[in-house]
């Protein structure tokens, strides 16, 4: 049985392309993944699942419809299903995701930052 | 509405009792957990969920009947169903446990390490 013990800012510092998720870990029908960003999200919900995002590197900003939250490193947040929000990344910042392995980053604001073919590293 | 942003180091300040988890988060129907350990656990598994391991402080063994795994801060291990396991707390360490709500610490061994009443903190 092959059990790999994960060091996630060693997977934090395989990532050198910016925008795009990796798949790290996965827990039943979850994923684990980290994603590098320096980008403006846009406004979506997931109507299906909560989200949780924890800050590996750096900080970023999450707004909500009523306030903004600064997520600095060893941070977390759950977003509750069907929450908008919209995450702001105004330097480069690496984000661990946890969510259903179904969940599309944009959720219900399909477009062109719609990521589904995912990479494992 | 209360969107908490969570502190995991901060939280995990909170706790001054050893081998007792404390519940931090929710993400649908599973639990973010924090616990300080010193003790040595008892093999057990959980047939019926996977069950994920973040180290946040300090350094732990995880022992599966094959192998051992050190497990440093930053460094994460998803225990698949069904296989047996049992952590070795030699010094104080503060883990993140993710796994269903139901699931129970002793698995499939419930004994006098059972604990099933847990406090949000």
């Amino acid at each position: 049985m092959n059990i790999e013990k994960i060091n996630i800012k060693a997977k934090a510092n395989l990532i050198n392309v910016l925008d795009s998720y990796k798949i790290i870990a996965e827990m039943n029908d979850y994923y684990f993944k980290l994603v590098k960003e320096k980008r403006e999200f846009v406004w979506h919900k997931h109507p299906e699942t909560d989200e949780v995002f924890i800050t590996i590197e750096g900080k970023f900003k999450l707004a909500f419809r009523d306030k903004v939250s600064e997520l600095d490193e060893g941070d977390m947040v759950v977003v509750p299903k069907g929450v908008e929000h919209k995450s702001i990344f105004e330097d480069v910042c690496c984000v661990m995701l946890i969510e259903p392995k179904t969940t599309i980053n944009t959720g219900d604001a399909e477009g062109n930052l719609t990521e589904t073919e995912l990479e494992w590293i």
